[in-house]
């Protein structure tokens, strides 16, 4: 096995082997690129070596020596040569980039005799010795582990004794001191001279990087970033080039294009007489790289054309790192550039118009939680600096606000009324709040998790939320918020980041993020390769509005009793629940039906010929009635109805568990007249609307929810079916229309063969399924499940992302015993993991129809689906490939 | 195809081909008992009549006729013979007895020479005329569907004008003009006259009968008795005897042994001069069986004989009807007798001891909710049927009671204090309630299921319930119920009846059920046939010695949470969840652990040897906590902390499902200080025991409730095994112990394997795996879980019944996993469904190891154990036989 390679004889694939660094250094020696000369050793050689733990093998020795000997050959240099001596430079450079983690050492090679040769070769000794002391410290740091500090305090001592400014005023004579204190230093630590023999030198700063893989820094970088421990890292040996050579030298980093915004321009910036690690520390301001052509034009077109070639040949915008010898151009490093997410869509987008890349390509460069970025407002960066935080809480709907808080849906009404900006904070959300939330420019909760009625809301209407803020103690009463010891009382200012989570004191300006055009071209590329439908999970106009401009394929889940809470129509509601008789339905029945018929119309005919899936009521009742006594007597006095018997009626529909309670299709079974009367309104709406329109098809598909049994969906498509009927006979009309149920009750999953012989689609709720199959209530597990994450018991928040092992089993099932009932029953996936990236490759395992999401969600979700789509058709072809062997 | 068998050529076991009646008939014959001679017509020709109906087939009736050949031949009589006449009965006779659902005709083949011909051979007119107006009677009931009434009317119209007042007063020129009066109503309904041929007559009474297995009343009967509709009727047609042939002859019915007591002595009962229908009738009163001892000695003395041939040939206790005609005495019927359970017991143990049966035949015959009536108290009958209904609810725990209603626990235990007999009844029951419950006779509650706080509780102190009693209002302030009209007060007399859910006002006696001995010997017979074990849940002293006599191997669940309910300790618990820091946790933990530790050293002598399974706290913290304004008062004052920061705390703790909260191994991650406290409880306390009992093996098994992840049971197991080993090293002593979990979350089921990695057993928790399963919470379902039993949507209810299809399914799941990763690794089921015998079967398919219950249900379970075990064996046999065909 070789442990070395030339860099001539690698290429840009063996990034396992020798690492990012080695492997594009290896590209661009092959591509003839002013390369320093030099060699990589393996990652493969690391790991053998971190095995044994006996110091690096004879084996390796004898090849590393072959390779220097043979760069000696190549440059002409010696090592430790008195005349021409050969330096090099000893870098990490693993798998991933894990910049700064791990160790570098510059000018090896240098001792007492070389420093001379230095001396001579230059022409100068300032240099030469400041290159000296340079590797002393790198490699008392880096090898022997001696405290940066300690050389760093002489260097402080020295310069204040000389009355020095600068490094660049001490002279020759006074780095040639330092050296000699430099080396005392050393000898004092190691109880031994500073290693003369330039061979030991490097055989002591390959293993010291060997082992700077396993150093904690590393170890913690790789942990947060999910990187394996068992990569190793290659080790990178190349001559040294130096942009300190005086002032036709120096040392820069560009970008092929801007990384902010995109534009197709160089764009980066450069030091001269200066060593790369001088930018970075950044104690001189570097000079933008186009002053470069101003200083030296011939040097910054070869940079230019390398720039364009590399490129083209990268496919991807580049950061390059260079440096100039006396006006002899060194290209050191290049990779792909980190970039905005504005960048990235910009940047992809070119690269397909400048035929670079395919419309593929350019879909798997965007990473979907960019999109986010793309759509909503951003705090301005260097005023958030000096921000004042409050408060951390979950990031439930991303975007930046700021405004004043009130603490009650009315007051928050009554201030934006009065053109206040508003954010309304409360300890939790309900359904009575909405009117309070659509004013809002944000919402904040101190309870309830990601999938809490706050954040469900919120991020359906596009406002920015943060949720679960457990610092906060909301006095709804009192109108203050605590925290700790902060208060907060309404009229308060703050701003609130819902991508971070992060609450503020004060206005902090935002900037927003609105690039409309970039995310419709890579939504419709995207479409071109999706193998999923997304819908969306809307029922407002402005919803549904939102939803089909942002790419939805249709309605996956209109909720119906977010209908019921208007003002007027919560009054008939609560009368209908007071009901004591059969026949004091009626009337309540009959006024709810005809807001909801003017709903669905409106619904029908904004989705048009799109599939609209409406799901029938699903809460329990007593979500609708009053709380306190107070609004209890106000409902008294406005139904004529004794205040003590709606109490009476509060308590007996109060349960224990709500989420387990007398809901959705239990509901509608035990009164059937509710269920009645709505899919009379759906079926009259349709009709309504398809005569209008010419007869146009409209196909709505009615979703019973909470089905747990084929009992159930039997007795309720007996009944429902029923009634459509009697709807068609009485409008001498009829339509297509499907009736189908929510796959939320494990049990449904278990027995989704037989409840398959009576539904006509399937939609998982993926949100009462998880709660179910943990037995976690969403609105009180917040809690336990922060504690969770901190102690890794839980790996992921399955109500964020689909928990494939639990409920992902249970939706295995489900889809394999409906598709051996019918394989053309529709099976989708309404609850939050259906807009969720990580999620939707588990979905697309499942060979389920379509999934759906909050509007704002719909990109991203349809970019992750063709992401998906795109990589496993490239899988195919490779594996065919592997076939024919 | 036969479809008609000659009594000689049929047997007992061809129960589905001739009817139960048919094949005893059969039997009898082959026995040569003096059974009056006919033949059967198949289950199968009635089945193939109801198919075709076409009336009777043509192959049909040549087949009965050369039956009736036979019959002449061998009587020497003759169908419609003036001189000796032969006279038949038509009787139904299905697979399964249905009493009296079904048809009878009498006296078939007489006509108007016919009653001649029978007056000459019997020499009395009077009897002769009054056989055929019966006939007239019957045949136009049933073949005609002429109402009775309209005879009826005509023969107490015809005794009035003779001023007759019985029908014995009626001469033989009586009976010969109703006989015409009779024909007359014939003519009138059916537009033509009786048939006078006896083989027309004999066709269409078997086409009644067939007919009559479609009847409404047959329908609803087998409806709910769960007997097939596919069965059909077979008809039996016999040679007629008379039992009203004068004062020689009569009819009765007895059984072998006394049905009541079990008793081995005939019981009967016979009239004299009377056909079988008149002892139904009851027009007069029937003499005991003894008084034919001494009226017809030799008549006695054969049917003694016969009965005591008949028990022994089918090893069972019959019921036997007979005839004397002229002191001759005949067999009509025998059957198998109806019995109480006390009977029951008593024969079958009676049986064993005289050798006609093995034990394990005897096992089979006591079905398990005999064990049940044979061990509580029953209200006694006669008093029962003029008690007053109050309302009726679930039958939450066996029994009958009476005493003083109470509605808050507190004055329960002063009422009981001053020796009154009382009731609790309340909304619903909480833990602490709990003293209250423990002073009570019967416990009511008007809200919650089978499955609900009190009623679990009650089962398991064997104290009556009626939980569920949705009727009744309780109000607990004005301490008062109202059901409708009605209102109690506190300190009215009432009575409960467990077992049926009826609440009735005053005081009813009852009279104990308890047969100790008889049970333990049934115990101890099926223990030996048991496949599984049967453990206890129970903590208390009194109920863990109540389950070991009933018959526990042990203890299944143990449920630590109850013991933090005594006065001293619920503070203790509720210093605890108040503490501020950590720091203030040690002292109510210490203090807690001081009581916990005696409890279980208490636990493990009792149980000694035994296995005890000790499942740490479960409920979420707020149950422990005050929930009135008044109880807060009375704790800020006892533990000195401002009632508001208790207020503060209890709202914090405040749960939206707190079925789905933080609870259980949640809360012992969250909280691990309370897990620690527990399990140090636990080992001190087995090594004590252990000690004082020179070194006697204990092995505590530690159970962790609610545990979703392998994760979960991974860190409780390394923070657990890590106190335990403090706790050995401490004391200087280690003992075996076993850490495992209850699978009561659907995700355990699914990924059971995984959590099979760490988890030393496992239980399943079935109550909130059904919970979790149907989405059902059991605070609240009851409602709509009654409407569904009504409208047919559940089968069963679930918290009573295993569901198989949905909560089986993860059970097996979960068993097939685990067994896969280490079969020696122990599952049992602790929830309701564990004590449950339709539940067993199901539960011994899964191969688990034990199932545990609460004391009273244990001989239940052990015997429907054994029932299961036993079946199965006997099956074994005939399959092999089978396959070495």
């Amino acid at each position: 096995m070789k442990n070395v390679f030339n860099f001539a004889d690698g290429n840009k694939n063996q990034l396992s082997l020798l690492g990012g660094k080695g492997a594009n250094l290896a590209e661009m020696t092959s591509l003839q690129l002013p390369v320093p000369t030099g060699f990589t050793i393996t990652t493969t050689a690391c790991l053998n070596f971190l095995k044994q733990s006996a110091g690096i093998s004879t084996a390796l020795k004898v090849e590393i020596q072959e390779h220097i000997d043979f760069m000696e050959e190549k440059t002409g240099k010696q090592f430790g040569n008195q005349e021409n001596p050969l330096l090099i430079s000893v870098r990490s450079g693993s798998k991933f980039s894990m910049p700064g983690m791990m160790d570098t050492i510059l000018n090896l090679g240098l001792n007492d005799d070389a420093v001379e040769g230095l001396v001579k070769r230059t022409g100068d000794g300032r240099f030469a010795y400041d290159c000296y002391r340079r590797l002393l410290q790198m490699f008392g740091d880096v090898v022997c582990g001696i405290e940066k500090e300690r050389f760093e305090e002489q260097l402080t001592f020295f310069k204040e004794q000389k009355k020095y400014l600068s490094d660049t005023e001490l002279s020759e004579a006074d780095w040639r001191q330092l050296v000699k204190i430099y080396k005392d230093i050393y000898v004092e630590v190691m109880h031994e001279p500073f290693p003369q023999d330039p061979i030991e030198q490097l055989y002591r700063s390959v293993e010291a990087v060997f082992l700077s893989w396993n150093n904690r820094r590393a170890q913690t970088y790789r942990r947060l970033h999910g990187i394996s421990d068992d990569l190793g890292t290659a080790v990178n040996i190349q001559e040294m080039v130096f942009g300190n050579a005086g002032f036709e030298s120096g040392t820069g980093v560009a970008f092929t294009r801007n990384p902010a915004t995109g534009e197709k321009k160089l764009f980066g910036e450069f030091l001269l007489n200066a060593q790369g690690e001088d930018v970075v520390a950044g104690v001189r301001t570097p000079q933008s790289i186009m002053e470069l052509q101003k200083i030296m034009p011939e040097v910054y077109h070869e940079f230019e054309t390398i720039s364009h070639q590399l490129e083209k040949h990268y496919q991807e915008m580049q950061d390059i790192e260079f440096t100039i010898e006396k006006r002899k151009l060194y290209i050191l490093q290049t990779r792909n550039g980190k970039r905005t997410a504005k960048a990235a869509f910009q940047i992809a987008s070119d690269l397909v118009a400048e035929n670079v890349i395919t419309k593929q390509a350019a879909i798997q460069r965007i990473k979907p939680e960019m999109i986010t970025q793309l759509l909503h407002p951003v705090f301005e960066a260097e005023h958030l600096k000096k921000a004042q935080k409050v408060a951390q809480g979950l990031p439930a709907s991303p975007g930046a606000a700021n405004g004043k808080i009130y603490f009650t849906a009315e007051s928050a009404k009554r201030a934006s009324e009065q053109g206040e900006k508003v954010i309304l904070m409360r300890q939790e959300t309900s359904p009575e709040d909405i009117e309070g939330m659509m004013v809002s420019e944000a919402i904040v909760t101190a309870r309830g998790g990601m999938t809490s009625h706050a954040a469900v809301v919120a991020r359906g209407m596009g406002v920015c939320c943060v949720a679960g803020c457990e610092a906060l103690n909301v006095d709804e009463f009192l109108e203050q918020v605590t925290c700790g010891e902060r208060i907060l009382h309404a009229g308060d200012e703050i701003s609130v980041d819902g991508s971070t989570g992060m609450i503020y004191v004060g206005t902090i300006p935002y900037v927003q993020g609105n690039e409309q055009k970039l995310l419709e071209t890579f939504v419709m590329w995207a479409k071109e390769n999706a193998a999923l439908n997304v819908r969306a999970n809307a029922e407002t106009p402005n919803d549904i509005q939102t939803a089909l401009k942002l790419g939805a394929d249709g309605i996956g889940l209109a909720r119906t009793e977010h209908m019921f809470f208007g003002e007027q129509r919560i009054v008939a509601m609560q009368k209908l629940i007071l009901a004591e008789e059969k026949a004091a339905l009626r009337e309540p029945l009959d006024y709810l039906k005809t807001y909801q018929k003017a709903d669905f119309k409106q619904i029908f005919t904004l989705v048009a010929e799109k599939p609209c899936t409406i799901r029938l009521l699903d809460p329990p009742l007593h979500e609708f009635l009053p709380k306190t006594t107070e609004e209890i007597a106000v409902l008294a006095e406005e139904i004529q109805q004794p205040a003590h018997q709606i109490a009476q009626r509060i308590a007996e529909l109060h349960e224990v568990n709500p989420m387990l309670g007398h809901r959705g299709c239990r509901l509608g079974i035990t009164t059937p007249e509710i269920y009645d009367m709505q899919v009379t309104a759906i079926i009259e709406a349709a009709i309504e609307v398809s005569k209008i329109k010419n007869n146009q098809k409209i196909v709505p598909e009615i979703m019973i929810p909470l089905v747990g049994s084929q009992e159930e969906m039997s007795w309720l498509k007996t009944q429902l079916s029923r009634t459509i009927q009697q709807v068609f006979s009485q409008q001498n009309y009829t339509l297509e229309y499907k009736l189908g149920t929510m796959l939320e009750i494990p049990r449904a999953c278990l027995i989704a063969d037989k409840i398959a012989n009576y539904a006509e689609f399937f939609s998982f709720g993926t949100n009462d399924l998880t709660q179910l199959t943990y037995g976690f209530s969403r609105d009180d597990a917040q809690t336990y499940i922060n504690d969770y994450l901190d102690k890794k018991i839980l790996p992921i928040d399955p109500f964020q992302h689909i928990d494939r092992q639990g409920v992902g089993a249970l939706m295995k099932v489900a889809t394999e015993k409906i598709k051996a009932v019918d394989p053309t029953l529709k099976i989708g996936v309404c609850g939050e993991v259906g807009g969720d990236p990580a999620s939707i490759e588990f979905l697309q395992e499942l060979a389920i129809d379509y999934v759906s999401c909050s509007p704002y969600r719909i990109p991203a979700a349809i970019l992750t689906i063709a992401q998906v789509a795109i990589k496993n058709q490239v899988t195919h072809p490779v594996k065919e490939v592997q076939l024919q062997k």
